[in-house]
């Protein structure tokens, strides 16, 4: 042994002996199966030949054919003995290579996505491990609709220090990423009534579309320097916002306007709805703290993990006014959504500081990407004006009327993908439009930096 | 050094020098400021007179004020110097101890969830280990809403052997718990504008509650002793089933029936929602294929790793007609949902054969427990009938008429956690009421079994 197997005209590798043998027989054998060496239909031999054959206990074999019917790979039937199943002609198994993803540009400023080269993948397996190994059995369970426990504390007491959010974790309510808490929150407005909500004249558009989803309309309110112009609000059920650094533009509300959309919402009862999506990057000056300190029975807040760690986690979270708790968490489906390991090991990121480590390294690497943004504009194309630069991982860059869109073309050609304003411009504001580029500086990968950022200076005009 | 903070009137204690320094003092005050000894408003010393005080250089002290600073926790205002911040009046953070949750009863035999003690976590973080270090950087971005091909691929390939799907990988979309695949088809049935979608007399209230939440209709099918009764198909737009082992009655779906369904669905156009809940754990008869495999342009296959697996890993997955994939990814927002740590560990969990491993132990485990209350019940109930036996992880034992209430009451007393089969009928069913139990004996973990078995055999008439 490893012997021929005669009976069978297929080789395989067999331990030579003792418990391993049973589970090395029945591996081969699976093996076989899935590689096609054993065709669909193929009667085995009986377990007594086979055994036979390889100088082993019958049992042993007996036991692999019976895990192997047990798992669908072959099939037991009275009087025909044991064949590989019939249904075996399957698609490409694991071994198979994944297709390739979307081909990606030679460099990539779209904002949005931070650089996922620098996500912490080890200190992030290192929390997940300590998390993981020390949560209860029941956490493995169907959970509390809101989200862990543990992750609403810790969220609460780091919203509250660092955005100065007025947090109880018993409000927290974790959801897979911005767009679902959205979702969510749309449903519940929409089943509430409320059929208009404001946005802002710049935005983003799959956020709009969650709200038309819902079967809302939306009032853009104007912009202008001072940021969003809330004087138009009147009755419309709610309003989203950016108020600590507005998407794309990258100002944040003015403080009065800030006073004037908190009273607007005691005033008629309306809803606030604030996409704190960067806040935790900001470079030149104080924070902003959250609309919602203000008056938390009428501002949402939302925030999320896809800019300070990675999309992929899907994980963000809402801190809502007790009185929506329920609503939410019933348009939910009544269940958690998101997975419990993220959450226990998001909880223990932020307990143990490594979050914070993790945020200021981040914000650090931003900032000089800001400073290179600034100064090889400055020397390259020193008539264009740059705004936004005080936070967050994108900047605005004003172009001369009518060359937007043949800047953004002449990216496209250049391997170069880079998104003007006009794609963040809600189609039914009236808002003046302005030709200019959203850099997302946060996007690529270190080694790619200085090369997208030549690539961006190629282009301007 | 350490020696007393004259300037700050507060004890630390600092490395005595070199780099671990700063991040000491950093961390010293930032704890001295989240257990508020350093009370919120309370106005630092200077930079310099801290490390003429401390002995350290200047520049030390600097640099952690201004971390401190960053992450929220020092206000430094121009001409006032540096300060705690003063919303630093916080919730609990992550020290304090997350609030119980519900308490459990004694013992615990609800259907629906597996051992949870059982769970490989080794296992899990090993293979999340090996799948996340090797994943490349895109994968942490946003994703494709369907999930990441990893998994697509693995699951299109597991179910094809294991359940008899017929899966293209592009077909596959992963989701967060078969609830929210459920969701998301009944969003997309109604706006195609079906009304009414067609139930079993027996099932599950939050899958009905899912229904109704859309807009939908339900229209329940007669049960008998051959399962669910298809005979009352007609122009309902869909129907929700569990052919392999219904829920929880516990048989599988007539062969017969199985045909006049995906007939009706080919006649009618209508679709059916296969739900596979717990197609690994069958014991005594060959396994029942997915009737997907029949026709799967009709047939919109569900799994889910709840039962398999874990409730908290929330992944569950279905097989779409090709033409529905669109319209289900676009319900789902656009993006992903599901974090991709745990996707990626899925994938390697399957294609690495863990995953038939602990499917493997799970259903020995099971068996011996089915074992345990087939036995038990006939010599301490010999004159009940039990009966859903040959798979699954709960059984149904029938009451005498008119008992059914009384016990669950007896069962609750005595702090067992017990169901009825009227909290699985569906309100509009004609099927006549019958007095039995779901007893489901996956839920409890090893060492609680023999004592809910018991408990169990007590409360029985």
């Amino acid at each position: 042994m490893p012997k021929p197997w005669a009976t069978l005209g297929v080789d395989l590798h067999l331990e030579p002996s003792g418990p391993g043998l049973r589970r090395s027989l029945t591996d081969a054998l699976r093996e076989a199966v899935r590689s096609a060496r054993l065709a669909p239909g193929t009667r085995l031999p009986s377990s007594r030949s086979l055994a036979v054959d390889l100088g082993i206990a019958r049992n042993t074999v007996a036991e692999a054919y019976a895990e192997l019917v047990a798992e669908g790979w072959l099939t037991a039937r009275q009087g025909s003995g044991t064949r590989v199943t019939d249904r075996t002609v399957i698609p490409p198994t694991g071994t198979a290579t994944p297709r390739p993803e979307t081909p990606r540009p030679a460099y990539d400023l779209i904002p949005g996505t931070p650089d996922l080269a620098a996500f912490p993948r080890t200190e992030w397996l290192k929390a997940a491990r300590r998390a993981f190994l020390t949560a209860p059995n029941q956490a493995l369970g169907y959970g509390d609709p809101r989200g862990r426990p543990e992750l609403r504390t810790a969220l609460a007491g780091y919203l509250a220090r660092a955005r100065g959010v007025r947090a109880d974790p018993e409000c927290v309510v974790v959801c897979a990423g911005f767009v679902h808490g959205l979702q969510l929150l749309a449903r519940v407005l929409r089943a509430r009534g409320v059929q208009t909500v404001a946005v802002e004249s710049y935005g983003l558009p799959p956020h709009w579309r969650q709200l038309t989803a819902a079967g809302l309309t939306m009032a853009p309110l104007p912009f202008d320097e001072l940021g969003t112009h809330p004087g138009r609000l009147s009755d419309q059920g709610a309003v989203l916002l950016t108020p600590a650094h507005q998407f794309p533009m990258g100002v944040p509300l003015h403080r009065d306007r800030r006073a004037t959309v908190v009273d607007w919402a005691r005033r008629t009862g309306g809803l606030v709805l604030e996409d704190d999506y960067d806040g935790e990057f900001r470079y030149d000056r104080q924070p902003v703290g959250a609309l919602q300190g203000l008056d938390p029975d009428h501002v949402v807040y939302l925030g999320t993990a896809s800019k300070s760690l990675a999309p992929a986690l899907r994980l963000a979270w809402m801190v809502l006014p007790a009185a929506l708790v329920k609503e939410v968490t019933e348009a939910k489906g009544g269940s958690d959504t998101c997975g419990v390991l993220d959450q226990l090991t998001l909880a223990e990121f932020l307990t143990s500081g490594a979050y914070d480590r993790h945020v200021r390294a981040a914000r650090l690497r931003y900032r000089r990407r800001r400073d290179a943004l600034v100064d090889a504009l400055s020397t390259q194309a020193p008539h264009l004006r740059i705004t936004g630069i005080a936070a967050g991982l994108h900047a605005v860059l004003r172009l001369p009327p009518g060359t937007e869109r043949s800047v953004t073309q002449a990216a496209t050609w250049q391997g170069l993908a880079l998104h003007g304003l006009a794609s963040y411009r809600h189609g039914s504001t009236t808002t003046e439009p302005l030709d200019a580029l959203v850099v997302g500086y946060g996007t690529p990968p270190d080694h790619a930096w200085a090369g997208a950022l030549e690539a961006l200076c190629r282009v301007l005009p």
